[in-house]
């Protein structure tokens, strides 16, 4: 027999492992939707005028070859210790967290909690963080995690002008925070009209302020306690902010204490890498009383559907869903696979762990102070935590670079101080490598003496729920973390088609290189020779983005999608400022983003709401007599694309001429960049700036509930008007508290990027929208999908309408509920219309598991049919019960249907089926009797009696 | 409040991390032993006069500093690409099987498949490995794997000993066998008598053999037809053996077409890194009517209570069994987790992507030739598939550094020839730099040319099953790899107190350096320069073991407990015949391992059993008499301490004397090490040799059944006798393929003694003894505790007796399975006493989950008693229908005891209860009805119908 050679590519990652059907399959999937060829489905759907003229055209690189180049750029990273302190410290990540929380699919991979019933595991570990942070703060609430402290504290300073009762209209900030902190303050500031003072404290006039921001320890490591100024504060009905450090709070006194009523600051040193500025966990704490102004994510407890205790997502009405438009906070987005980090690292060392941690690292402050001081140098403060500052004179850059000798960075501060900032990760003999920088040839020994001063001393307790008593035995801790995983289902175990969200895969070869030390333990402010690897990096992303998106540059600063909005929206403003022009004025249309309306406003402009046509289209008649109407006060327009009901409008060049012709610039929301991809840009159609979500497009992972990435690409007029960083220097105010964001997860969307090469990009583009379209031609007999294309397809996802099943009683939550009982997450409820699900099934998924979701969408939409029919009643339904719990088999079975029905529906997977930790959760209970930290133990007793 | 600093170290790996009771937790169970402390119960437990001087005294590292200290290593090994061939090539180990299997503790931490119903995940990947072999070789049947190509070689040799039905005394060794295979087969023939012929192939004379071995390719490259060889064999009753390149069979005749009743070979290049050596997995696959002659562990098909598909371990009793003392074959541990990892990269590739790979590394090997040839070599051979033999004159040397200064290893053969290999990590640019090593700067094209010859093609399909052929989506590889991850209960989610196997904490830590490619991608035979951060390692573990058990040399070669044993009792012979002495007596006790007989069997030893006292101890009376029975013939004992019965019987020192004034030698088996670490060094008690098993005392995980590692220590007058290695030179025969055996896990074991210290290992093993003794303190009111020392005592392990309830019909088994319901795997049932379970808490369990235990244990005897009196029928009984399973509950439930009993017992989780997947395993029908192959897809079918 002949040898015939085969001409299939095994490392073809693109076709191989990232996109779901095989050819075969899209074969059946295309003949399902009626399509002759998967191009001729794509001709129908996205308008031809619109197209991209010239592919995405570099060539892919299989795993083995994208390891070999991902180790190369490492390795041009150089890992010190960095003592430079500023908010990033050097911590040990406890290899059983970095194993088992973010190296594990089932973690990372999750979604955000709005379905508690199948997220109870990462609600606890949530809920667990928000009581440490309430501990620590001595507050009386915390929420889920922000995205940077700098953000955090403008967060912080929004919410102090909400809530103040003061009509001031400045805000105070202690010129001893972290100089990001303040450039992040002063930027969010600005277009709300806020007149930033930054002084020392001192000089604060509480009449003056609605609210003071204040950093402890300071950032050049000075103590104090700021209950005079809290107390003066209150007197003029002003609100005190406390930026505190978490290891400080172990041994010195909350700012609960000192009357604050916010807290913010970073979670970073808790086990989390510094990763060159991110992604970590900020977090914010308050007192009660202000807990509905608080911004984020907050956690709490409730109880499902037989009384058993459950956690879910508390008050989610939140400020950009209540004041939209009005709003002056936008987050979605958190940090919540490093805050269940974070809070696995409290659990792991437990109170007595961490203040022995935090007792450490003080000592080794205060022996490394004594020997600067024997060896003759000036040190400040006179009273520090971990943080110091020596005077050096003009031995200052030669000191800095003898450390750098000894495998050290040391803080430049001005042109004569040096800051230093210990971490648990120094030993003795990182202490002596400073001294030999320092010339101190010596040996000092250990006085075993304290810095801390006597008044500011902790006298309150922290951590005492249970849950931080576990015994810390690895074995117990491997298994806590287990279970919790377990309770919860994500990406690695199904289709989470999320419309809008776009969870695809987040390839395992993708994530290798960010636990990777070259990566993960480089400070955000080394000097710029120990980040070429990340510079190259850096370089290269943005050089694929703009290609992909048809911009000119790219900012990979903002941390989240709605960072990503509101940069994009305040480079707009910044660049009709630079041209004197005065324009507020943006027009969205109505079935936009939420964050949309949220951000204009933060980015100080006038939202203007521009209606839709009856088939879900921007009402473009609308849109041109707003525009009109505007005038030379129209700044912007921020639309959709495709828009937010899932369709390829074909108006939108135009209403991007209108737009352009009204003077205004265009954004256009990168949320739904994965039906574009190698098939049209947004830069070719007109717009000026848009975000791009890294963690729905480029495959980082949704963690849970983040990290995220939204940078922004724009056209070259806008480019000097992208934000800058304290940092780095140019541009404009800075939007996160690092120069390149959450630049550890970088790599992520750069290996997809790699791996797929052009080709593939556009392949996984096509499929997305072939695997939409084939979930809506399965379901449309028996759901109504709402808008569509001029031929009839949908984009990346689709509609599906529930609304009709009310008559029967049966509602768009009690179809998500059922999806449970089959082993699904349900699709996107209620937006952006109510009353119904929007499914986005992403190329990723193979046709048999589509057609799981399919077949129990019709198993559905059959018990729907039954309870119209009047053959059971809505009351005694399936629908009704689910989910379905192993509580609900142990018991006595007397609902109407057989046990069979309930807990096996079609799509449910018999021998691996998964079971659901709780009934359905009761909402208005948990909103009703809010908890939001650790219950009491007896909740937890969950082995044998 | 003054400053109180604790005196707390969060770092302290070993009391913090490894260790499970807290210092309150062993005060309480101190107080249930009845011991005033924990020195206090040793000093009852441990003879005194057995108790080593001089504690054991290096400083314990924190995990951080291990991590910094293995990275320094690591970077002292040279990662070059290695073509060097001879059974380890390059392999693409694909990402999502390293994050969810390799690093997945859900894998590597299972025990041996032994309770099926709590093992189907890797029951399931086992039979894919099998399915795979029996395809690829063309063979009926396939065990489950075996330790390396070599022992599996020397194993097959064995084999065709005791099936073939020729009585010739010779064994017919090809010389293009590789030199290690042909070494290791060399030393397993010496002791049993069989003559060892190395011959070119022409030379066979089948009629002078009963079996002969061929490697397919040649270790230089060579292709051959073996068929007329085998039908010479067979017309002389002798039987052919293969050993195959997998990849090679995936386009070449397969040695079941060419009529081999036996192949042999490693399935290391389907994904499993080289490792300097291992661990890979080795296969073996032979004809039907040979499948009871074959070594190693076979996965099968049964049926479960409810007749539902269920896997188990099919024809469990082996040659060790059966045979004792007559055996020649101990196999035990096999290479569990590198099989599954080998299946999964079948999975992942399919036929059609392995055979694109196998065609890939075949046509750059011909562009190679063609190359070199033109730039005017002599290579051969004339067809090859992969590898080649290049004439290098006096040029070898200088052509061999200048491919190392290319970041390439070639193979130097004999004096003047170089072999090279190609393997699927090779691209265009490998290929030309060998060329530039050979001094060729033109560049060659691809002719596309084929080197196989055209009767040597491969005609017949293979991987048919649907297995391999699932969407290739990573998407579906990794649910795949969730699903059965999640059918199995491992010790990420419960303790698996199996006596004598040591199933303690393996901390992440450990296992972190072993998926770095300094210790992965290293080729075993590579220059010394390249392995510089090896040597250090297995000198600095060869110390300590030497410390910890009072020898003066290590062998780290023996790669399982079985080899160790094996290689222990070879150097013990080769000592004796360098004395020119003639002893080949071995005693050894009634109690002993199973593997022990067999062993010394296999060392060329007859085995003397030893009866016990009635309290389990050696019968010193019996002992005495047969050594002087043995007088001048006497060779070894083989002893276990502390004993198999669990007791530190204090004559251990009086045996040794015994031993040695009749001039043997005393093997003390390590199995039982953990009871001893720190307190007793066997080589003080009078031992000469022990093996180690670094899978139990030092942490290797298990794997589900492999990979282990059994280094042997020996006192000084016997380290001349160890095992050599051909590519190392010295000593004896070697017992593994590769000079340091599995390698690559060696790291772990290091980790854990540089981790816990001296003082940490030893509180580790009181820890155990605490452990063990408070269990049979807890459960003695319920269950006789045979054996226990002078002082009533146990030492790190607890035999509980329950036969008296065979009378009320309740056997071990009954027991057993009733644990799975409380989450639990069984102890170790009926060893070493018939009728009973022989628990093992180790010291890594905190006194929470041995409560656990003890919950669920006093409540099945409970259930017994009700059965004893009456209450309720054996046949009615939750005893005799454990386990239960969800199907349990979802059908009708007729049982007389409520569902609440038969699935929540004390002890087992009520939110993250674990479901075995199937209920109990029927055995006998699995054997009658022999299935070790896939079966048909239906019985796949688990999604929705």
């Amino acid at each position: 027999m002949p040898f015939q050679p085969t001409d299939y590519d095994p490392y073809d990652f693109a076709n191989r492992r990232h996109i779901g059907p095989s050819p075969e399959e899209m074969a059946e999937m295309l003949a399902a939707v009626g399509a002759d060829s998967l191009d001729a489905l794509i001709a129908e759907t996205v308008p031809e005028n619109l197209r991209q003229a010239v592919p995405l055209d570099w060539a892919p690189l299989a795993e083995g070859e994208l390891l070999t180049r991902m180790r190369a750029v490492a390795g041009r990273n150089k890992v010190l210790h960095s003592l430079i302190g500023q908010g990033y410290y050097g911590t040990i990540t406890p290899p059983a967290i970095q194993r088992n929380i973010l190296e594990n699919p089932a973690w990372y991979t999750a979604y955000t909690p709005y379905q508690p019933e199948i997220a109870q595991g990462r609600l606890e570990a949530l809920l667990n963080f928000q009581t440490m942070i309430t501990d620590l703060t001595g507050l009386e609430i915390a929420n889920a995690s922000l995205l940077d402290e700098g953000t955090a504290a403008a967060e912080a300073m929004a919410m102090a002008q909400r809530a103040a009762r003061s009509r001031a209209g400045a805000f105070f900030v202690d010129a001893n925070c972290h100089p990001q902190t303040i450039a992040v303050v002063q930027t969010r500031a600005r277009p709300l009209g806020i007149e930033v003072i930054v002084a020392p404290v001192d000089e604060l006039d509480a009449a003056a302020v609605f609210g003071a921001l204040f950093q402890y320890p300071g950032t050049d490591g000075a103590l104090r306690d700021f209950t005079p100024e809290m107390e003066a504060l209150h007197e003029n009905k002003a609100l005190g902010i406390v930026a505190a450090d978490l290891l400080a709070l172990l041994l010195l006194k909350e700012p609960g204490a000192m009357g604050a009523d916010i807290a913010v600051g970073s979670a970073q040193r808790f086990g989390v890498p510094m990763g060159y500025g991110g992604p970590h966990a900020a977090y914010m704490a308050c007192r009660d009383a202000l807990k509905r102004t608080m911004p984020g994510r907050i956690v709490g407890v409730s109880v499902d559907a037989r009384g058993n205790k459950a956690y879910r997502l508390a008050l989610q009405t939140r400020e950009q869903h209540i004041r939209r438009e009005k709003a002056t906070s936008n987050v979605c987005t958190a940090q919540a696979l490093l805050a269940v980090m974070a809070s696995f690292y409290a659990v792991f060392h437990g109170p007595r762990g961490l203040r022995a941690i935090a007792e450490r690292v003080h000592g080794m402050t205060v022996r490394l102070t004594e020997g600067l001081r024997a060896g003759g140098f000036e040190v400040a403060p006179k009273h520090f935590f971990d943080t110091i500052t020596v005077e050096a004179g003009p031995l200052q850059g030669a000191i800095l670079r003898a450390a750098r000798a000894e495998g050290i960075n040391l803080r430049p501060v001005g042109k004569t101080r040096i800051g230093i900032s210990v971490d648990e990760t120094c030993v003795p003999d990182t202490i002596e490598r400073v001294w030999r920088a320092f010339g101190l040839k010596e040996e000092f020994g250990t006085s075993g003496g304290v810095a801390l001063p006597e008044e500011l001393l902790r006298s309150s307790d922290y951590l005492t729920h249970p849950i931080f008593h576990l015994n810390r035995a690895e074995a117990e801790m491997m298994r806590y973390m287990r279970r919790l995983a377990d309770r919860d289902l994500a990406l690695d175990r199904a289709m989470i088609p999320l419309g809008s969200c776009t969870m695809k895969l987040n390839a395992a070869v993708e994530m290798m290189p960010i636990t990777w030390p070259e990566f993960g333990q480089l400070h955000p402010f080394v000097p710029a020779d120990q980040a070429k690897g990340y510079a190259e990096m850096l370089g290269d992303l943005s050089a694929r983005l703009c290609e992909i998106t048809g911009y000119d540059a790219m900012s990979l600063q903002p941390n989240s999608g709605a960072s990503g909005e509101y940069a994009g929206l305040m480079t707009i403003a910044a660049f009709h400022r630079a041209n004197g022009e005065d324009r507020d004025i943006c027009l969205i249309p109505i079935s936009a983003h939420g964050t949309n309306p949220a951000s204009a406003s933060m980015a100080g402009m006038k939202v203007v709401v521009v209606k839709s046509a009856a088939n879900g289209d921007i009402d473009l008649d609308d849109f041109r007599a707003k525009a009109e109407a505007a005038g030379n006060k129209l700044a912007a327009c921020m639309i959709t694309y495709p828009s937010t009901h899932g369709v390829f409008e074909d108006t939108v060049r135009e209403v991007c001429t209108i737009t352009h012709q009204h003077g205004g610039q265009v954004y256009l929301d990168g949320a739904n960049l994965n039906a574009m991809v190698g098939l049209a840009k947004p830069g070719e159609l007109g717009s000026d700036v848009s975000h791009l979500n890294l963690h729905k497009t480029f495959c980082i992972p949704h963690g849970g509930g983040g990290p995220g990435m939204g940078p922004i690409g724009v056209k070259a007029h806008l480019e000097p008007f992208l934000p800058g960083h304290p940092a780095t220097g140019g541009g404009e105010g800075p939007v996160s508290a690092a120069p390149y964001g959450s630049a550890s997860i970088l790599p992520i969307s750069w290996a997809y990027v790699l791996l797929m090469g052009g080709a593939g990009l556009t392949q996984a583009t096509k499929v997305a929208i072939l695997s939409a379209n084939y979930i809506a031609s399965r379901l449309k007999g028996a759901y109504g999908v709402l808008f569509t294309g001029k031929q009839g397809r949908v984009a990346h996802e689709c509609i599906l309408d529930t609304r009709p099943f009310a008559d029967a009683g049966v509602q768009v939550d009690d179809i998500a509920k059922r999806l449970i009982d089959s082993g699904f997450h349900a699709p996107t409820m209620s937006w952006p219309v109510a009353g119904t699900l929007m499914v986005e099934p992403t190329e990723s998924e193979t046709k048999a598991e589509l057609d799981r979701f399919i077949d129990a969408m019709l198993s559905i939409r059959a018990e729907i049919a039954a309870v119209e029919a009047g053959e059971i009643a809505y009351e005694d339904s399936p629908l009704k019960h689910a989910p379905h719990t192993v509580e609900d088999l142990v018991a006595d079975w007397e609902r109407k249907y057989p046990r069979e029905q309930g807990c096996f529906p079609p799509g449910s997977f018999r021998v691996d089926k998964y079971w659901p930790p709780v009934g359905r959760v009761d909402n208005v209970f948990g909103d009703r009797n809010l908890i939001c930290t650790c219950p009491p133990v007896e909740d937890y007793a969950d082995a044998a009696e």
